[in-house]
């Protein structure tokens, strides 16, 4: 961590950081320049092994030397997530999925190849899943996707049929042997989500809802963790430190558009974070075209840059009859649109050297 | 609501819409233009009394009728949030709160007069507490505000006192008789938090964690619904209306900032919310120019602008000494900055015509 | 366009918004639903070949309209940009460019293949120029960029070499064979830099230079126009309605990332630009990654994220020695790294059924 | 400026980069932590009176770094504006404008009190113009705004009278005695307009139009240099920077609203940047609450904010009939509304101790 002093400050404002430091078991090493102070930060190391001591400044140390007298800025030098950074864990972290549909048995997320995850955006009935997870299944689908649990903009659009579209979901398992990823929004819920999912998913809405953090982190269970709307990388990465922290190493994280002040879009899908998260950390990282862009028309062409720029995964929103979906059908593809989308997807995953699961 | 077809739309495609409307109980209106071919629709009345008669139409065949062949746009007519709204409740909805501090008893939220609600960020010792709300209650104060489950970005900052934290907050009132606001995380804790506090806060990151949202909608308690930090004016009422539907009309609003690509200030604090929800809404709307702003030297300015465009409400950090605040210090005044603050809210109020409660 | 009057409007604030569209030779068809009354405008066709015919309804006019008491909001139906609509130009635009270096002698941007376009941000000096122009022609560029203008964020920046660096420009072309891509910042300078270029650029801060974009639109020059930085599409489409309206229809169009609240990057490249413009319009879309993102090691996924969603052309940043570039130099690639690149965009290009023109 | 390695940088790197600083005249000052290492820059002090000694350090050497192997982030510490900031210019600059309708003749902007600028968007007509000049000379205003030349989003929108405009306005000037302010967009026009206006205004478009404000900055005229639509405060401040850097030191800020997602308003207005700029620079701050919110029913609010919140003037669209108004009628206060703010903002400037000017 880096103090600037203001260019007139006093030496008193100086010597009043230094003693703060001090208070907090830091140290202050000081370089004074023609134009400004500079207080360079030494951080202590706590003792191992508690949370304190990963960082080795404590976050709020920080906030506290902002409010200071003579202090203009506080320039923090390293990254606030450690469990999540590349620097913590070299190798790409691969988190595995029990699927009976392939051969293996497991489906690897963050390995060579290139997963496909797609089903209908909300379980509405029987039929509907049954018809959507044959058919994405069919074309190499191995994760079936479908929300029980829907976070709804206005409390009188649909929130989704509850526990018993989990049992419609681990229906379709049985019959279909890919394995499941559905969304739980609130603590209450993981116990009972978790008997029915293989991933939980936390959404764009809850990516900073920390005690549903710290409930799936309690877990063994895979998440897959969507970026908030209007989440920097930080933050993000951040929100995935609390599901380490607590123990659970398998999260997947997921792109889903930001939002921007375009209009003709629902979200502007930044399809760099794909390259700069898997610097910045060795997590898989998956895709969601569908939610990240709004409309059908563009589900396509993203699916085909998400791999092309190193996406691990791609969470697509397939319905047998989108015109009669109740909700996010602008969004949906229809059976027909995904069975013409997966060659082109294999193509572009082989032009890169990898390969979409298909078996 | 209003669908525009494609120039180049066909009629198969105008009837599949018309027959769409028909199976949701909706009947079309076509207008032909040389242009283009437009469908009013005309919205189905519900049986009354439940919550799908209230909008007319369903949220959901909005989202239908998007997915459509040949249809570009969707445009909504109505407002989607009902109970919110100013044409559904024209007069100014006043909240009351419980303060032994003035002598009526209760502090009015909404209406003429302008209430200030001021004290730490986050409750960190009894001493600290006590001591900022004797102070910010001698220069007029009647709320005492003060965290004690805090959101912290990072899994390694402090989390607050929890329940301790209430127990202070709860002498405070006791012995300085201001009326207490904390904010409440999560559903489970919602019971608890309310036995202590006056004023339940939902803060920016849950303003969509909707299952909170109805747990405190099944209280009575007065609620601060805190914009989202990238919410627009719609979503932030349609999360109000969440609320409202479990029967609790105690929703005050609280603009706190939005998310921009600037970078000197933590959020920019959007001030025409405040006239702008005071059309759309018949709700109370507060300012929160500690966290809009993130710099101690911006609190003031803020807060007089705000009460120049018409707030209800001001909530401001206040620590007795910034410097060693565990959380948000650069953002808290000191007591002496508060203090000489006050006159200049009241003057500015009393030139629009309203006056800050002092008593 | 239709007008949608506030709920509580009076029959005399609909007659006045009847009698304005009548002032202005147009008529107003009237709906009146249960919670709302709706004007539908239909337009008057004005003299062929004026301006004001080709839209139909003056844009002005809405703008009246929305100042009307009792008016709640004016919706456009018809896109407000005409020669740049791809309703008005079905089929694609293909604009072509003299490049000796290929057997043809010409270079066909929008067709069946991928053009690169490559060289330094900034012409720095004669050896610079030609050492990277022959590199990058030897592994398949046909356009060489460079900037002799460069607007510079700082009064203090290098601003480029002005016509010396056209000249070394123009050098090189002779040597190379490649065609020219530069940047022209004023009206007075269109004449000078025509002489020199074959392709004129509009960068992001002059998207709305509307006396610039007048002047390249009464050359016969090719012109890459770069989104603004928080152009949405309309606005960007109607700058090349400004360059098409003066019978320029030579316009290029190049998503270069917009502003977003993201740090870690310096724009957030929006690639669903991509395939949304080339529903939108019938013009050529190109993909510049190195200002798109501003990071060197984003450069080569976003390329090839740019190829899959189906751009193109690509305009890239290359430097004999970034760490000496006097510009941008974090975002150039090296010789090696461009490289090792093209191949990679081969592929994918051939994936989809392209190709990046090579010969 | 301070150097970040990456945490697995080499001591070659780090050679590296000190030996590329010492190649332009500067030293590096190296610090070894636990995490990191850290090179301080020592800024070369250049020959007295050329721009590049201004700032210490040239920009460009920033930009270079950030491309140098093992470099993580380059941090700068110094503004990188010079003239602009408040450092070098500690106290309040006030423009002064001659105006024959003031007993002293001459309007200063930027001093103890708050100027009043009104008048059309627009100059339409002879009648138009003199109604409203007469109207808002009435109320207090002592500027006359209005444009002569205006930007359009669409090519077939109304683009202003031209120089006819300008006569009209000089017309008014000697009539009602009000100085005159007008917008210049292009730098072939500077000489002209500045022949009829006493305030030249740049408009949001043209912020970074580099050669536009150095043309503008070789006149002595003030300059009103309005913020660009997404323009961070560091971007204002340098566009004000070349202004001031030709030696043309009457420049006037003015804030009008930033682009975020809201759609209910045309642009978000950032009142914070009132006090922030006042910070930062010694520059004047002006407000346009009409193009800040696009809606007359927030122009009210919003100019009572700004007072509140320190602006040294306001800039206020005024309209005889704004039904009528060929542009931004949507957002022009018609005479009456104008004759009842103007005591609101009276009363709200006396409360915080300044006045607006009468006479």
């Amino acid at each position: 961590m880096i103090v600037v002093m203001k260019s007139m400050c006093s030496d008193e404002q100086v010597n009043h950081v230094l003693a703060f430091l001090e208070n907090h078991g830091l140290s202050g090493h000081l370089s004074s320049g023609v134009e400004r102070t500079i207080i360079g930060v030494l951080g202590a190391v706590g003792p191992s092994g508690t949370p304190g001591s990963i960082g080795g400044i404590n976050p709020m140390v920080g906030e506290g030397l902002e409010g200071l007298p003579g202090v203009e800025s506080v320039l923090r030098v390293s990254k606030p997530y450690k469990l999540a950074s590349r620097e913590f864990h070299p190798e790409d972290t691969v988190v595995d999925v029990p699927a009976s549909c392939i051969s293996e048995g497991i489906v690897h997320i963050g390995g060579s190849d290139v997963v496909m995850m797609a089903g209908p955006c909300t379980v509405e009935s029987e039929k509907q899943l049954m018809t959507t997870a044959q058919a994405v299944r069919e074309e190499g689908a191995v994760i079936l996707r479908g929300g029980a649990f829907k976070p709804s903009t206005s409390p009188y659009g649909f929130r989704g049929m509850g526990e018993q579209g989990l049992k419609l979901l681990s229906k379709a398992r049985s019959e279909f042997g890919m394995a499941i990823i559905t969304e739980v929004m609130t603590p209450s819920d993981v116990a009972m989500v978790s008997e029915y999912a293989d991933i939980l998913q936390i959404g764009t809405r809850n990516m900073q809802n920390y005690m549903l953090l710290d409930e799936v982190g309690r877990t063994k269970k895979p998440v897959v963790l969507k970026r908030g709307m209007s989440a920097t990388f930080e933050e993000w990465l951040l929100a995935a430190e609390y599901v380490l922290s607590q123990g659970n190493r398998n999260v997947i994280l997921c792109e889903r558009g930001i939002r921007t002040f375009e209009k003709l879009t629902r979200n502007t899908m930044d399809i760099s974070a794909i390259p700069l998260v898997k610097q910045l950390s060795h997590l898989p990282i998956i895709s969601d075209p569908s939610q990240g862009t709004g409309r059908r028309d563009l589900v396509g062409p993203m699916s085909l840059a998400s791999v092309a720029a190193g996406t691990d995964g791609l969470l697509i929103e397939v319905h047998p009859n989108p015109d009669e979906a109740l909700k996010d059908g602008a969004q949906s593809l229809t059976i027909e649109q995904f069975r013409s989308l997966v060659p082109q997807i294999q193509a572009v995953a082989v032009a890169i050297g990898r390969s979409l699961i298909m078996e």
